[in-house]
Parts: C-alpha cells; sequence; structure tokens
C-alpha cells in the first residue's frame, strides 16, 4: 500500500497529514500504474521540489528587479483553454521546467485553484497575485514580448540561433494553434540555448508540446533516462502533478461509491461530439464497444427461457462521460430491453450532460474534472479522437485506449482503433527544420515520434518497436 | 416461499411450468405481503377460475345470440386512458365481476396483451377478436345502450328502481369523468337488481369506483367478508389479476437488477408534474423526504474532515419515476456534491424521462409498466396527487405512501403527508343519493370510506379506527 501510495518514489513523502486527500487517496480507487518511474526521474523530481521550494518565495522579488536580483529563473504557465488541454499543457510546462532548471508558477486563471491541490511540497505554486494579470489574460500572437517576433526580428533562419543575441527580462513563448514558423524555431537547440538567459519566460499553450522535445539532442538524452518507457511521460508527469482538489476529490470518490463500485468491470467511454454527428457517432459507439468486445452484445430474442431474471453472473458498470445524454439512453436502454448473449448485466452511468463547453465556470469545471479522474479509475477505455479530455483520462488511467474513428474518415474503416501510445498526441507540431534546410515530416524523423492515429499530422511518443 | 410466491392462496396452484415469469417470480423482487387475503376472498376466486373457465369459451356463441343461450352473463372491459387509468378500473371491474357472478373480458386496446399475462388458469380474458371493436372504440356519454339514457328514458327517481322493466340484451356502463347523473345510479342497490338480467355488460371508466360498492348494503356484506381488512381491496385484487407480461418483466428485473438492487433502502418517488410546475415541485419534493427523514441530508461543508471518502456506510438507492427528469437531476447533483449527514451514500436512477404522455403507444406503456412495479419494489413511497399512476404501485407495494401536496393548495401546509389507506381514491364518486332524497356527501355517510388527503372530493375505502 505505501509503495502504491507514494507511487512507487513519485511522490515526495510528506507527513502523514498531507492535506489532499486525492493524493494520499488515490490508490484506493486507481489501478496501481503497470509502468515504474525511473530512479532518474524520481531524483530529478526530488531536486525539483528543492528548487521549487527555494526560489518560489523569491519570484515576487525578481520580478520587481525585472528578472534580476535572484539566481532562480522562472516559467509561467498561463491559463488558456478547455480543461484536458490545460492538463496535458501544465504537464508539458513542467516538464519544460525539469529540463531547464526553471521554477514553475501558474497562473490560476478563473478557477484552478478551486480544482487543483498544491502539488510541491513546502511552497506553492501559484503565481503571486501582484503579477499584472491583465497583461497575461492578453497574450497573444502579436503581444511586444513574443519569443516569435524576436526571432523574425533577428533576421533569416541560422541553424546554432547564433543571431539571437540580447536577451530580454521576459519572454513570452506562444504555443497556441495559432503559433507561426518563428514561435515554432522554440523546438530547436540553438534557440533554446538564447531563452536559457532570460529569467522570466511566459507559455500559452493548447497543445500537448512534449513530443517535439526529442527533436533536439540535449533534451532527448535526458527524457530518455528520465522516461525510458517513452509513452509514460504524460502518465508519471500527470500522476504526478495533477491531483483534484479535496472538494472535487469528494464529488468524484462519492460518485464512484454510489454508482461505479462494486462492479466487476469498469468500462470508460468518452465521447465528445458536436451537435449534428450525434446519431452516427451513437452506432459507431456501440459498433467498437461490441466488436471488440469491450462490452457483451444482446440478443433481441428476450423470451429466450435461459435469459429469464434470477440470473446472478457478472455485472460490469459503463461510465459514459459527454456534453450529450442521447448516448447513454441508448446504451441504457439498450441493456434494460434485451438480455445479454453471455448473461452478464451491464449498468450505464452518465454523471453529467452539460449541453455545452462552459470552460472557466467553476461548477462545470469541477465536473469535467470529476470525470477525467472517473475516467482514469476505468479498466478499460474507448475515447474520442482529438480529444485532449480523453487524453488526459488515458494518461493518468496508464491504459492505451480505443481511438474512436473521426467522423470525417472512410466509414469502412473500423470504428475505432487500438491507440499506439499511453502519451497524449501533439496536435500541430512544427515541421523538423531546425537546420534551416526546408521543413521535414516529423513523423519520420525518429523512431521515438510517430504519427497518432486520431491526428494525421499529429505526433506522438511511442516506444521503440523492439520494447513491445 | 412456495406460500409468497403463491400469495397465501391468493394466486391460483398452476403446473410448475406457469409461463407467466411474473407470476412466478414476483416474490423474488416484491416484499411480502403485511396483509392475508381472507379464506373467502380466496375461495370466491377459486369459484372465479371455475366460472371463467366454463364460460369465457360460450361468449362468442352468447354473442351471436344477442345475450341468449348460454347460462352465462359477460362484463367487458373497454380500454380506455391511462395505464394507471386502466390498471385501476381492470381491478375495479373485476371485483364488479366477482360481486354480480359474470365473466370479465378485457379489450385488449392497443398494446394490453404486450402488456399484461393472462390472469385465468385455463381460458382466456381477451375478449374474442370478432366483437366490433369500432363500436368499442366508439361508446360514450352519448352511446345508444348507455346506462344512464335507460334511466332517465324510465323517467323520475325511485329508490327501488321498480321503474326499470325491460331489460336488453346489452347495456353500456358509462363511468368516465363525464358521467351525469343518471349513470350514477348505477352504484344503487334497485339500479343493481335491474342490470342482473343483463346477459352483457360493457364498462369504460377511468376511475376507481370501487368505493360506492360500500354504498350498497349487499355488496357491502359481501366486501366486507371478502376484505375484512377494507384498505386491501386493490392490493389483494391487484396482486392477483395485474402481471406483467414476460418481455416487460424481464426489463423490470434486468433494470432492478443492474441499478436498484443491492441498496440496503429502496426509497421510490413518483412525480407526476406537468410542464410549469416543475420548479416549486422539485423543492417541494426535496422537503418532504429530508423533512420526514425518507433521505438523509447533506451538509453543505464538505471539507469536513470526518466526511472524506472511503466510508463504507449505508447505502440508499433512490428510484424516481418522471417524465421529466429535472428531478433527478437535481436529487442526483445534490448527493454527489455534498456528503449526507449520517454518512450513508444515496444514488438516484430514474429508468425514462418520456416528456409526455404517449398512452397506447407500446414501448412508451411498457416503460410506464415497468416502472409502476419498480416503485411497487420499494421500502417506502412517496407518490403525487391525483395520480393513479401512483395508486397502482401503492397498491401493489401495500404501502401507505406520503402524498404530496398539490401545487394550488396552501404552500404553508406540509410537503407531503402519510394517505390514510393503501386503497386508491375514486376521484369523481357520486353523492349518496339512492333513497332519492337528495344527493349527501359520500364522505360522511359510512365508517369504511372517507374523504381522500389528495383529492377533497375523493373517497377511499379506510380502515375501521379501532383496526388501526
Ligand atoms: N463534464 C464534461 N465536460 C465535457 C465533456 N466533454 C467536453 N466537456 C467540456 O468541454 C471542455 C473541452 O475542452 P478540453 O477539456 O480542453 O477537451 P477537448 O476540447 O476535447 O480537447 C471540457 O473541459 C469540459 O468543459 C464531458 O464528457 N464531460
Ligand atoms: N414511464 C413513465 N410514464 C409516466 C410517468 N408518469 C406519467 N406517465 C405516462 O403518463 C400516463 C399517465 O396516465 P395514468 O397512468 O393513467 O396516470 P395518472 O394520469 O397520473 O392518473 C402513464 O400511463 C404514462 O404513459 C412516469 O413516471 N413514468
Amino acid at each position: 500500500q505505501g509503495d502504491r501510495q507514494g507511487m512507487d518514489g513519485l511522490l515526495a513523502p510528506r507527513d502523514r497529514e498531507d492535506r489532499c486527500h486525492s493524493r494520499s487517496r488515490h490508490h484506493l480507487y486507481r489501478q496501481p500504474s503497470r509502468f515504474k518511474p525511473s530512479k532518474y526521474l524520481v531524483s530529478k523530481l526530488r531536486q525539483y521540489e528543492a528548487l521549487h521550494q527555494r526560489c518560489a518565495p523569491e519570484a515576487e522579488k525578481s520580478r520587481q528587479d525585472g528578472g534580476g536580483g535572484s539566481s532562480c529563473q522562472f516559467l509561467v504557465w498561463v491559463s488558456y483553454s478547455g480543461l484536458g488541454n490545460k492538463l496535458v499543457t501544465l504537464a508539458a510546462t513542467f516538464l519544460y521546467a525539469l529540463l531547464t532548471d526553471r521554477v514553475l508558477l501558474v497562473d490560476p486563471g478563473v478557477d484552478l485553484e478551486e480544482l487543483l491541490c498544491e502539488p510541491f511540497p513546502g511552497s506553492s505554486w501559484l503565481l503571486p497575485s501582484s503579477f499584472p494579470r491583465e497583461w497575461l489574460r492578453g497574450l497573444n500572437e502579436s503581444s511586444q514580448h513574443r519569443f516569435g517576433s524576436i526571432v523574425r526580428d533577428a533576421g533569416k533562419c541560422v541553424p546554432d540561433a547564433s543571431h539571437l543575441i540580447a536577451a530580454p527580462g521576459k519572454v513570452y513563448i506562444h504555443l497556441t494553434h495559432t503559433y507561426d514558423e518563428q514561435d515554432r524555431r522554440f523546438f530547436c537547440e540553438g534557440e533554446q540555448e538564447f531563452l536559457r538567459k532570460v529569467p522570466w519566460l511566459f507559455i500559452k499553450s493548447n497543445n500537448y508540446f512534449v513530443p517535439s522535445f526529442y527533436f533536439m539532442p540535449t533534451f532527448r538524452a535526458e527524457l530518455e533516462r528520465m522516461f525510458p518507457e517513452r509513452e509514460t511521460v504524460f502518465h508519471h508527469l500527470g500522476r504526478y502533478l495533477l491531483h483534484p482538489s479535496n472538494s472535487v476529490w469528494a464529488r468524484t470518490t462519492r460518485y464512484y461509491e454510489s454508482y461505479l463500485g462494486g462492479a466487476e468491470l469498469l468500462v470508460g467511454l468518452q465521447l465528445r461530439t458536436f451537435e449534428g454527428s450525434i446519431e452516427a457517432f451513437s452506432n459507431q459507439v456501440l459498433e467498437c464497444v461490441v466488436e471488440n468486445k469491450m462490452l457483451p452484445n444482446v440478443t433481441r430474442d428476450d423470451e429466450a427461457s435461459r435469459l429469464i431474471d434470477g440470473g446472478e453472473d457478472r455485472s460490469i458498470s459503463v461510465l459514459i462521460t459527454s456534453l450529450h445524454q442521447i448516448y447513454y439512453e441508448r446504451l441504457r436502454d439498450m441493456y434494460v430491453m434485451f438480455p445479454t448473449e453471455d448473461l452478464s448485466r451491464v449498468k450505464v452511468h452518465l454523471p453529467s450532460h452539460e449541453g455545452v463547453q462552459k470552460t472557466d465556470t467553476s461548477d462545470h469545471d469541477k465536473k469535467a474534472l470529476m470525470e477525467i479522474f472517473l475516467l482514469s479509475f476505468c479498466d478499460t477505455l474507448v475515447t474520442s479522437p482529438m480529444s485532449t479530455f480523453g487524453y488526459v483520462a488515458q494518461g493518468l488511467a496508464g491504459l492505451r485506449p480505443r481511438v474512436l474513428r473521426r467522423l470525417e474518415d472512410d466509414p469502412t474503416q473500423p470504428a475505432c482503433s487500438s491507440v499506439l501510445s499511453v502519451d497524449p498526441c501533439f496536435h500541430a507540431p512544427p515541421l523538423y527544420d531546425c537546420d534551416c534546410k526546408g521543413g521535414r515530416d516529423p513523423g519520420k524523423v525518429l523512431d521515438a515520434v510517430k504519427h497518432c492515429q486520431d491526428v494525421k499530422w499529429g505526433i506522438q511518443l511511442v516506444n521503440n518497436p523492439s520494447d513491445e
């Protein structure tokens, strides 16, 4: 138990009285991880915690001094986008902090403080409230301190980026879907050299940009030591960093105990759709779970005498998360109307159906976080293509889910297919062009990085084929 | 078990292979009745079964002969109104058959055959299909063979009804909410004398008219022998007569086993409302269940340290039936968001939310019947005022529910109150006027019959105060 609770050293040893319930009690709900963190990762985390404890209190002073006056360097994660996006970019930004010995500070936006526990022992990860929030909110592709504009102003592409010289006190790294060719040079080693001299970096992103770190040899070497099992980057960092607040955790465990606990098998279906596609998607989901034997088929002959009531067979709980309730209703009704072929009992649950995304509304976000965690307690998962909401769930669970075919894909393709990796997909990777020779397909340069199933132009960390 | 299965003699002994699963297996789901049927009732039922077996096959011939040619007399129940209404009038009409030695035949309407098993051993209760259905459908307050019009045509009120002479071959008894003063004389002993000579009676009703039988001394004497515990009339007759078809039963037990089984307490809330009243009603329901300690209250302080997860306490299932899902969502969310004061776990279920009544649509009616039966498996019930749907559930369960205050009632009244009797309320009883002396309030003539809580002008069978 002790080991499961501490996740094999991933979590810092704490007082018995860790006030964050989800951190001290996750192991009562979630399957133990199939993956062990490397010793090297564990030591990096302990080092980071010491750095954080020393440096976080100096943030305010450093800011006032315009970046000087402290030996510490800072990295600010700026709140942006939906919850799944936030959680993958938090992990990616934290990894960048680990790789660059920076202290991660987070802008909590509207409600992050209500959603997550403080992850680091001894000092807060919250950006001091004296920081001008207006300025953070306004950061975008045309902001003054943008890294991309510094690169553009420096002139023509240079492989070692030696043309970038005067390092300012702060730089804004723009990594959202609107980032341009210059912003993308963030993923080149020369440019990283330059950034090492900047005391304050600010990152805003809605992308899991970790896979592109592998294109920088120094980072790659470090990453291969930290994560010998490549697909576990988000898995370990997410389990280390992301702990629901006590209020969210209490809901999560109440929901689990009331509705999901006790079943012999817990199957999660993350159904992220947009109005209009519902009918086709609904059939596809059913096809996926039945053809892959994730759920039993039903027999329409409900008079079959062997199928009468009173059977005490295997019980399966299905957790559906979705903005819409139609999938839930169909599946639930199917299993009420017809007996299953193998006599197992299937009950279906939907914790909420919010109708539309209402990001940055406290109660809505709490539901979303609860549902991500409930999904991460499941034994098997089906996820929706292109959804970071699903990526977080699979990553925390440490599972390779089946991902549903996209609606725009060829309908003769299977309804869903197994993904290659537990790790999230980077939806908008830069072409590989650090040598200034013209872009190359980033899914075809390294063994470590392949195109994703659900997003053909996206990339994803995969284990070496020989490790499988 | 044998006794529970046969309900203390209420059900006829059958082959081991009763093909109606609900009849042979009800005892696996429903609480055993607190009430025993009287020996006299049991013998009446056995006599009735013999009569039915002998006479039902003669129905066709009797019809062709215009009522002659058979020693048997018939009583036809005409399909009409919502499912709850149908089931209470079926029981009431069957009781009338028992009291008058007639054979009950039912017009199955659109889907009754799909909903209920055949109740009588050896021969069907279905009206032969050769009977003109058009004619049945058209029966109403202006039909030619209406009993009320015979009474009107015979002239002024006569206490012993000796003015009614020439008995026709068939009479239509109009007992819906549009029945008039003449139709109401059905509930007088003199008029019953006259009806005894009519071979074919047809009844259409949406009312549980049993309580008015107690105003006829001959019937009353018989009823007091059959039902020494007066409030059990519908309870016993309903349990005797109403058995869901195998298809409905299979759904019912699957739903029960998947969602409701296993809880230590099963609380049923039957929430029958009409668009517009939902908000106020929702608060009222909560007030009712919490104030009467049917469900635990929650504490809004969800950080209280004693209330953290991991508690393994009492589990309560709540079954809500309603056309609308808002009550379900509110109650479910409340128990997910906040811990209960007594640490019990409360899970809430809603098998369907049909939005609007769609009577005589097969799948809709199957859901309704399933839900009535699920309610009848509950340990305690809250019902809605004026609803026969709730009456059937409480009657089958043998429970006195708490009935919710009507919206039009004084809101300072309690949110709900215990009903006086398990037996349904007759919503539109005639005034007591068999002596032709002018109507008297039927709730004030007999000990056996009192006004209902939920419908102030309605009447209901109650036990003698001394029996309580
Ligand atoms: N509660 C809940 N909210 C959802 C669900 N799917 C989407 N949402 C909402 O929509 C947002 C989607 O944004 P995000 O989490 O970034 O995921 P993505 O857009 O699928 O990559 C979520 O954060 C929720 O606010 C769901 O299944 N359950
Ligand atoms: N499935 C379901 N149907 C309902 C519910 N409440 C009302 N209905 C529908 O509306 C009809 C109401 O008519 P009836 O059963 O006669 O009950 P009453 O109108 O309440 O006396 C039902 O038969 C159903 O068709 C409910 O809680 N569940």
